[in-house]
C-alpha cells in the first residue's frame, strides 16, 4: 500500500521547523518527506488542505487493558483503591477481557494521535492479538513480581515477543521494588547483562515506596537497582516522582529514561515529578505516559503534555520553566527512544510510517502564531483527524476502519459483570 | 422554534441521577424534560441514540478576545509576559479585532460544551455584538481600574447591558486591588450598595498581589474589600489562590463565589487554589473558569475539571479529595449561580435551553460504569457533538451554523499584524 498525504505542513521533529509539502508511505515505512512532487502511482492520495502531520505520540507507560476499571473505583484513598478495588478485580480477568479492553484502550490512543504504547500488563498472548488484529504498534514491558512470573519466564517472553512481527517488541521489566524480592531483582540484573538489554520498572512513584525501600535496603530504589547492576545496558523508570539528587545523578550518568505520568500522579495524589530539577542534575532523557485508565482515567497525550509543562511551572514558581517544544519532544521522539523504537522517532525517509494528522482549522488551533505551543497548551483529541501506524490508517475522522467498534463497546460493557465483587 | 431531543440520557443536575427520555425546547426555554412522549409538532426531532444531555458548562471567568494572544508569548516570566507582551499589544486592539477574537473564543467554548461565559474585557459594544450575532450567552463583568473606566461609567454599563436582550447581562466588577486606587474601590462599594448588586474582581491570584496589598493596607484583598463594604450584596473573586483563613471565613459568611482557574494558575506559575481547605472553612460556592487564551491557552472545561480534582488530590495528599460529581457541579450549576444566571443552572421545564450533547460512543466514555466520573476524569472536547444556547443549535458535529468560520479564521490570522511590537 502506497499513500500520499499532500498539501501538508509537516513537523518532522528532526528539528523545530515546519516544512510545507508532502509525506508518502510505502508499506510500513516513510518513502518521502519534502516539497510537493507529481501525483500518481499511489493507492490513495489525500489532500490535507494545509493541515499538520506530526510523528505519532508514544505512550511510554501504560497498562492498556485496565480500561475495564475506568470510573469504577475513583475518589478513594490509594490503598483502598489498590487492595479493595483493583487487585480483587484483576484476579478475575480473562483472555477475552484483556483482548476487548486492550482494543478499547488502543482505540482511545488513536483518537489522541498515539501510535504506540509501552505496555506493562498480564495475559500477553491476548494483548498481542488485540494489537496485531487492529494493526497497532506496542512494546511489551516485563511485569514480573512476587505474585507472578519468573526470571526464566521473562527471558522466554523476551525471545518470543521480539520475534513475532514488526508491530510488537519486548523490553525487560519488573513491577517495582516493593513487590519484588531481592533474589528476583538479582536474577533480572544478570538477565539484563546476559541479553545486553535495558531494564524498566515502576520507580519512586510514591513517597511511601521510597521510604519502604530505605527501610529494607538503606537506600532508594534507583540506588538499589544501580547497585544490583540492573542499568548496565540502560533502561529507565516509570513515574520517578520522589527522586533524590543521587538518583538523578545515576539516571544522568547511565542515560536512563524517566517516564513521567502527571495525570496519574495527580489523581492518585502521588506528587509532582521534579523534571526541571532532574534536567539541572544532567538528566536528558524524558518521555511521557498516561498510565492505565484505572488511575488516569483518560488516555490522552494532549492532557499529559499540558500537565507536564504546567506542573513544572507551578513547582518551579517560574512561568518560563519547561517550555512547550521540550514537552512535545518528550511526547514524540523521547517516547520512541525510551521504548527502543529507534525507527519511529522522527518523520524521515526510511523511518516507520507512524504519524498523526492535526486539524488546524479548529478554534483552539487559531491563530497560527506558534504551532508547537498551540499543540502543547491548547491541543485536544478533537484536533486529531487521522492516525497512521506502520503505513496503515487506523483512525480517520472519528472512524476506526480496522476495529468492530460496536462489538468492542458492547463487549466492554457486557464483560463488566465478570468483575463484580 | 421547537426542538425535540429524544432517545437520550439526561443529567439534569437537579440531583445526581440520570434519567432516560427526552428534552424539548420552545423558543429559548426548556418546555419538557422527562420520559419519552409522542412525536410530532416540532421543527426538528433529533434521535440521540442513547447519548447524554448535560446542562451547558458555565465559564465563570474569562477574557474571551484574548485569543489574539494565544501562543504568541508563552514560556516567559510573569512580569515580562504581562508588561512586555500583553499590555503593549492590548493597547493596539480595535473594535474589529475584539469582534473577531471573541467569536473565535465563543466557537471554542461551544466545542467544549460551554454555553455562557463571565467575561471581563474591553470594547464592550464589539464584544456584545460578537455574542449576539452568533447567539452566544454572556455575562459581562465590569473591569474598571486606574488605567481606564469610572464608577459612573460602570453604572451606565450596568444599566445598558442588563437591558439589551436575553443573551446579555452585566455584573459589577473591577480588575483587582493592585490596579485600582482606594477612592475607586470605595465608589464601587457605594455603587454595589445603591444598586443592591454583587461585585466581582480578580482576587489573590498571586502571592505577590496579596503581599502588595498587605503592604498598602495591612490586610489581604478579601479583608480590604469586605471592610470597604463591597460584599453586602454578594459577589465573588476570580482565582482565589492565596487565601488565608480569615479570607475563607469572609467568603463563607457572605456566601461569596470563588471562581477557580487551575490551568491558568499552573501555566503562569501562580499556585494551586486551596478548594478543599476552603470547604473545611465553610465555603460552599465554587465555580470554574478558563481565564483568557493568553494565559491558559485552551478554552476547555474538560481540562479544567480534571485539573480542579487532580490538583486538590495532590495538594491534600489524598486520592479521595474533591470527588468528581462535586467538580461537575461547580462547572455547571455553580458557574450559572456565580454569574447570576439563575435560570441556566439545571435542566428543567421553564429554565433556559442551554445544554450540550455528549457522545458516549467514544472509547474514552466506555465502559459506562459512572458517567459523571467519565466526564470529569476522562471527558474531552471530542465528546461534544452538539451545543445549544437559548434553544438554538450553535455547534453540531464540528460545524458552527451561526458563524462564518472561514472568515473568522482568516481574520484571526490577518489581524495579528495589528499587534506587532
Amino acid at each position: 500500500m502506497k499513500l500520499r498525504f499532500y498539501n501538508a505542513k509537516i513537523l518532522t521533529m528532526e528539528n523545530e521547523s515546519i516544512i510545507e509539502g508532502e509525506l508518502c508511505t510505502d508499506g510500513g515505512k516513510i518513502a518521502y518527506v519534502g516539497a510537493e512532487r507529481a501525483s500518481g502511482g499511489y493507492d490513495r492520495e489525500i489532500d490535507l488542505g494545509g493541515d499538520l502531520i506530526i510523528p505519532g505520540f508514544k505512550n511510554a507507560h501504560t497498562h492498556s487493558a485496565m480500561t475495564f476499571l475506568r470510573s469504577l473505583a475513583d475518589d478513594l484513598p490509594l490503598n483502598d483503591w489498590l487492595y479493595k478495588e483493583v487487585f480483587p478485580r484483576e484476579a478475575k480477568l480473562t483472555e477475552e477481557a484483556v483482548y476487548t479492553y486492550a482494543q478499547l484502550a488502543n482505540m482511545e490512543y488513536l483518537t489522541s494521535g498515539i501510535t504506540s504504547s509501552f505496555d506493562m500488563y498480564m495475559k500477553l498472548p491476548a494483548y498481542v492479538k488485540a494489537c496485531t488484529d487492529m494493526g497497532y504498534r506496542s512494546v511489551l514491558c516485563g511485569s514480573i513480581n512476587d505474585f507472578g512470573g519468573t526470571v526464566e519466564g521473562i527471558e522466554e517472553e523476551f525471545n518470543t515477543y521480539n520475534d513475532c512481527g514488526e508491530l510488537i517488541s519486548y523490553q525487560l521489566g519488573f513491577h517495582a521494588e516493593y513487590t519484588t524480592k531481592r533474589e528476583t531483582l538479582e536474577g533480572l540484573a544478570a538477565l539484563s547483562q546476559k541479553l545486553k538489554a535495558p531494564l524498566y520498572a515502576h520507580n519512586s512513584e510514591t513517597k511511601a515506596e521510597v521510604e519502604g525501600c530505605k527501610e529494607r535496603y538503606g537506600i532508594t530504589p534507583t540506588q538499589l537497582f544501580d547497585k544490583l547492576g540492573m542499568f548496565e545496558y540502560g533502561g529507565g523508570g516509570f513515574h520517578c516522582v520522589w527522586f533524590d539528587e543521587l538518583d538523578m545523578e545515576i539516571f544522568a550518568e547511565k542515560g536512563l529514561w524517566a517516564v513521567t505520568n502527571p495525570a496519574s500522579n495527580l489523581k492518585l495524589a502521588s506528587g509532582i515529578a521534579p523534571i526541571c530539577e532532574m534536567r539541572r542534575h544532567g538528566m536528558k532523557n524524558f518521555a511521557i505516559g498516561t498510565d492505565g485508565a484505572a488511575s488516569n482515567n483518560c488516555l490522552d497525550m494532549f492532557r499529559e503534555m499540558f500537565l507536564v509543562a504546567g506542573l513544572q511551572k507551578v513547582r518551579e514558581e517560574d512561568a518560563a520553566a519547561c517550555p512547550a517544544f521540550e514537552v512535545f519532544e518528550m511526547a514524540t521522539k523521547g517516547g520512541a527512544l525510551a521504548m527502543g523504537l529507534t525507527d519511529c522517532d522522527v518523520l524521515k525517509e526510511g523511518k516507520r510510517a507512524d504519524f498523526a494528522v492535526i486539524d488546524l482549522k479548529q478554534p483552539n488551533m487559531q491563530p497560527l502564531h506558534n504551532i508547537a505551543k498551540n499543540l502543547v497548551y491548547s491541543g485536544s483529541k478533537q484536533n486529531v483527524s487521522m492516525t497512521v501506524v506502520n503505513g496503515r490508517i487506523l483512525y480517520e475522522n472519528g472512524e476506526f476502519p480496522t476495529v468492530d467498534t460496536e462489538k468492542i463497546y458492547a463487549d466492554a460493557n457486557m464483560l463488566t459483570s465478570l468483575f463484580e465483587l
